[in-house]
């Protein structure tokens, strides 16, 4: 196991930092290194809002869930999927974009995703812990009306950096013989991996918080899942002219 | 700049590979490291679908685009978003899956991007190299079908790996400072830096061709952006059970 195999598996999100500043210096390095990462056909559909520790970042915050440990990251990012700046380079050459695709859309999620975890790992790399955000996704219109986001941009998840004050366990993930299935989806083995994963949970869980929380996997996902997820998510990305097609 | 910032800024899409098989246990610990990344609430809504070389191969390879380099690779993986696990995990619980919302096919895509991009990292970090194939997308339906992909599970990408016989240039990505922003989106200095950005390809591309492809950056996306998008993404999509709400 090389090196930045340990470090990628010694991953864990990081909701807890040290008051250590994180120079400018080492933020462009880390968008550099997600900059580096493929990008479908060259588009880079991204861009990275910064915002600094103040009232912004607190009602951030405050709409995310109301997870304040986002106001003592030194670094906090917002990833967004853009295709506003192909709308500028379109305008540059006279030419009417063709846009509100589904493709689009997964296109700029995924090429964003990919610049986020190259970052997540550079940031890693020299020491500081990371946490996604998913919870931007909360109050998404407000998010996106606070950082004056135009049309063909969406937020998909902040970022927490800084140098970590904590040192959580690493949850047991699916059994790679459950994700990695050869020539079909269908594997005979299914129910009885998630079974088995079911227990490995439990235990795990039973174990880190003393017999409290002793909920499976899937009695976790299946929690979650009778309820609705984020059900104003489409509208708004519809108002923002994507998956209009 | 440590080893590891060293090699994302090293990564190059890897289209010739070497007759150097690549074993079964190297995959699974990419899997693995893949897996290591972090997942929205713990959902892992992701598979891995590895396509042995032969028949079935080469179809896929003639269906994304006919590129035969995709037949070479001794290791190609089809990434897919997965929520079908989780319909399971509920049925096991006899809960009904609220499901297709934007939201969960946004947190499964951004999801298994994330496991892909630790993925490219963890196979380069041993000396694979590799190239993200998003023409798996040019006929979704019938990679679906070869694959026999359920409802709730659809590809997002192929990922060669191998040993590379080739070393492409690193072409110029956007400066930093087009994609890092401050507190908000807007940015006085966005027209010039895209000038500057089209510069430098024009004289990047320039130079690699001997004169022969002289299109700045926002040309290729204008002459890219001005045809549909793989209008039929949306479609399948819903057929598949994500984006109806």
């Amino acid at each position: 196991m090389n090196d930045v195999i340990k470090l990628l598996n010694a991953h864990r999100s990081v909701r807890a930092f040290k008051k250590i500043p994180v120079s400018q210096a080492t933020v462009e390095t880390i968008v550099q290194c997600g900059q580096a990462a493929a990008t479908s056909s060259f588009i880079q559909a991204y861009s990275v809002i910064q915002v600094a520790q103040g009232p912004k970042r607190e009602r951030l915050a405050a709409l995310a869930n109301e997870q304040t440990f986002i106001n003592d990251a030194p670094v906090f990012l917002v990833v967004c999927a853009d295709m506003q700046r192909h709308k500028m380079a379109c305008e540059k050459h006279n030419v009417d974009m063709l846009s509100g695709y589904a493709e689009q859309f997964m296109t700029a999620t995924i090429d964003a995703s990919l610049l986020a975890q190259n970052m997540a790992v550079a940031a890693e790399s020299i020491g500081l812990g990371i946490c996604y955000i998913g919870a931007v996704r909360n109050e998404i219109d407000a998010v996106s009306e606070l950082l004056e986001l135009p049309d063909l941009v969406t937020p998909l998840f902040g970022l927490c950096i800084g140098y970590p004050n904590t040192k959580p366990d690493l949850k047991p993930r699916l059994p790679v013989s459950a994700v990695l299935k050869q020539e079909v989806y269908a594997d005979p083995d299914a129910q009885q991996l998630l079974d088995d994963y079911d227990e490995q949970t439990s235990i795990y869980y039973q174990t880190r918080s003393g017999g409290q929380k002793v909920q499976s996997w899937s009695e976790q996902i299946a929690a979650k899942l009778k309820q609705e997820s984020r059900p104003h998510i489409m509208n708004f990305l519809k108002k923002k002219g994507f998956l209009l097609k």
